[in-house]
């Protein structure tokens, strides 16, 4: 039995060392390769994930998952041995479920697909990628068909990012926010100009105090690193070693907030226990426990008055003439302005969840309710000004402006906004686990907060579902209130007054 | 017989994949990777290089290389396809010799060996290095025995990095040179200090001065990437996405000439015809004929006075006050002064190929003779005396200066001196074909020189032996004489005059 767990984690070690090879990879197309390396690259990738695949569907997998059975269900259901397994056996069922052809095929066109969207954004010519958008979903009904449904056909597309939430779940969370983020929005809603947020911002400064910042966090130059790129994004191979990506624009300060963001990333994959090194569950639990870390550091923490009271006079050090005369209050008010905004990437937090829900409810129309691709554009645009009340003057504001359905990541939107209603319900309890935690913030310990959440959401790795995880963290299931009252709280008053 | 093509030809694209991706990870670990990273980047390089070798004994690879026998003889012996079935039978047929549990073992001691280098060098203490070079030893041996001996063993090591090379013609072209070269280091040989030659040169200068000069030879940021690093070396992922790196010391100008050396050898990957990209022949020729190009870009043109003529004005503008009052000639003679140093890869043209020949003779007698292991510090501090007429102080700058030894590579250092003798030999080539190549560098015009070398050496890329392409450049088999010839020019004349 112990020969077979170890041949099981040895095969599932090659998985892991693939796709982490992958990983890095991709990193290193986006923030080092030039440019001309573009064809090599992706043959080197389209290999890479083939084997990974070849080598995650292998029989032999799935005889060595029987045979272990009897050693996991004699361990304790949270021990390692019997999570690599249970986790292992429901990635090996969902993989061998589709045909290889069907997955390569859906590989090459989600490449040839985003190249299509790039020019389409650039061009804001929604015509040039409508094709496109119908082979991926008719693509993604494929991928559907080779499940049997017992439910939403949606909860498939769902399950890749959170194993285990069902639509009617999501449709619930959303349903109640809806009920409330418009009021919020009306009476937060600002055309309040706060001219110092331009800048100008040298780029040095906003760099060394974005390391400042992240090094208050845990960053060292030992594990991390930290680069630029377009799109920023986090990128690891195992817990001890993080790639944070980042832009600058001389004319804001949003590379602070895509600092914070993408190191609350970092601190969940860095944060995962090294004996799950180099197995699946070497890695976060699912796209919205992942998000609800990245937002907990950027919005929870670092839009918050005890944090900006640490971090004020730092940004004043930086950017002397610019904030050299901004008090605190200033500052934290004019980073939590809401606005009536066409990008979701730019939205606060008031009015971030509008943006999910609506593509969360036009990508179930698409896929399986009776909207036409081309008729896209323009449910977008009604659906928006339905929502925000403002009209969208181009498909590049529109439409057109996330990657993700160009990639066939359907699913994957909701989970954003999972994150955020998760990273109140995570700070409710942090809350009362460290009473002391806003005088923390306010000096600068950010130890006991990331020590808390290493120990009660980081270290699992993969180990558990995102309910499971929930409830060990905050002992019950997916609940809004808590970001509600967060919400009304942040927007009704302090910043609002 | 198209299709039997095809699928060899997949399957090898597959094994260069996997070879390219590990060069990449292994530049990324070098250059980029935090440190605490070096755990997984070691399982993800072991699963990958054993899968790419797995893939590359396959048996259908076998069975395809006998099927495509009769295409092979139908087609041109310097066609694409002729080339990539001759190529890859040798290829298949060396790599099927060796047990994979033996190559897996020699990978891993030689991870380990290194390690243990690293310290002792750093110590100076030969003796704890002493265990892992006759463990190292003895798994060549093993290697070696794999195969059928119809000559001299050591030839299967040379072939390893210099395919069909024997060692009597090794042997052949340092005897001569060990004939000459003492005689001329005496004649040129200098104490003389020029101190302008320590700088100080603030390192942004100097990768300012790099860049102008490495663009000037073709370097362009869509295809190229120049970083930092300890011990600089040249990676590729096929010829559109070329990776230098150099160091910089602020007390000497070593880093042009190191961005130099690996310039050479960028412009022959970048060189490579795209028709062979993703194949087994999309990369050099042979170590030797790898460094016959970098040696040829970085001494036989960047350390001639029709360069420096060029290049003279634009580093004295780099290094106002240090270079400001030296002229060519002087800064000329400086760059090619002839000492008698401990340290191969610091040494002038005319000592580098005692260097050589002192290791080449040295292994021999390790892997086949009577040399004990515990007797090479001795027998390497002797030797070194009677070539070059010093004493060795300490190991660190004796015995354990060189990484290659504990990584395996016997069989590697004579292709550095080999590499010095071909580059004079194909350089004898250019000055008939480009008769006017002074003057063309005298004003910086590096294109035709570029373009002669793409043309008659680089293109190919691996698809001929190191014997056949140097048959087909210069007209004949590898000849000390012009080297020879080159440097009692050199260093019999304008430098020591």
């Amino acid at each position: 039995m112990e020969a077979a767990y170890q041949e099981l984690r040895r095969r599932l070690g090659v998985v892991t060392d693939l796709n982490t090879a992958a990983e890095l990879l991709f990193w290193d197309q986006t923030v080092m390769m030039p440019p001309t390396g573009a064809r090599v690259r992706a043959g080197q990738l389209e290999t890479i994930q083939r084997l990974a695949h070849e080598h995650a569907v292998d029989d032999e997998v799935g005889r060595l998952l029987e045979q272990l059975r009897p050693l996991e269900e004699s361990l304790p259901y949270d021990s390692d041995e019997a999570s690599l397994i249970r986790v292992a056996r429901h990635d090996w069922e969902k993989a061998r479920r589709v045909p290889p052809e069907l997955a390569a095929e859906i590989t090459r066109v989600a490449s040839e697909a985003m190249e299509a969207w790039v020019q389409a954004r650039a061009a804001s010519d929604f015509e040039s990628f409508r094709p496109w958008l119908e082979r991926t979903l008719e693509l993604k009904r494929r991928y559907v068909h080779c499940f049997e449904a017992d439910g939403d056909p949606y909860d498939l597309l769902l399950d890749d990012y959170e194993p285990g939430m069902r639509t009617e779940e999501v449709r619930a969370v959303f349903d109640r926010l809806r009920e409330v983020l418009p009021g919020l929005i009306d009476a937060a809603a600002s055309d309040e100009q706060d001219a110092f947020l331009s800048g100008p911002f040298p780029e040095d400064a906003q760099l060394g105090l974005s390391l400042e910042l992240l090094r208050a966090w845990g960053f060292t130059e030992d594990s991390w690193r930290l680069d630029r790129t377009i799109h920023p994004f986090c990128s690891s191979s195992g817990s001890h070693d993080i790639r944070l990506t980042t832009r600058y624009a001389e004319d804001d300060l949003t590379s602070l907030f895509t600092a914070m963001h993408e190191m609350g990333h970092g601190l969940y994959e860095h944060g995962v226990a090294d004996s799950l090194e180099g197995t699946p569950l070497g890695t976060g639990c699912s796209s919205a426990l992942h998000e609800s870390q990245s937002r907990l550091w950027e919005n929870v923490v670092g839009r918050s008055l005890p944090f900006w009271r640490w971090f004020h006079p730092r940004a004043q050090a930086a950017f002397p003439d610019v904030l050299g005369d901004v008090d605190v209050e200033q500052l934290h008010r004019a980073v939590n302005r809401v606005r009536r905004s066409f990008i979701r990437v730019d939205a606060d937090e008031a009015t971030y969840g509008l943006h999910i829900i609506l593509r969360f409810e036009l990508e179930q129309e698409l896929l399986f309710g009776d909207l036409a691709v081309a008729d896209l554009p323009e449910a977008w645009n009604a659906r928006f000004r339905e929502f925000m009340g403002v009209d969208v003057p181009e498909d590049r504001l529109g439409v057109l402006q996330d990657v993700h359905w160009s990639s066939g990541s359907f699913g994957y939107f909701p989970t954003y906004q999972l994150g955020n209603v998760v990273s109140v319900q995570i700070w409710e309890r942090v809350r009362e686990a460290l009473p002391g935690i806003d005088a923390q913030l306010e000096q600068g310990e950010f130890g006991p907060l990331a020590a808390w959440l290493e120990e009660h959401v980081y270290r699992h790795g993969r180990k558990f579902t995102p309910r499971e995880l929930l409830e060990r963290v905050v002992g019950g299931p997916i609940d809004p209130e808590p970001y509600i009252r967060y919400l009304e709280s942040k927007f009704g008053s302090a910043v609002a007054a």
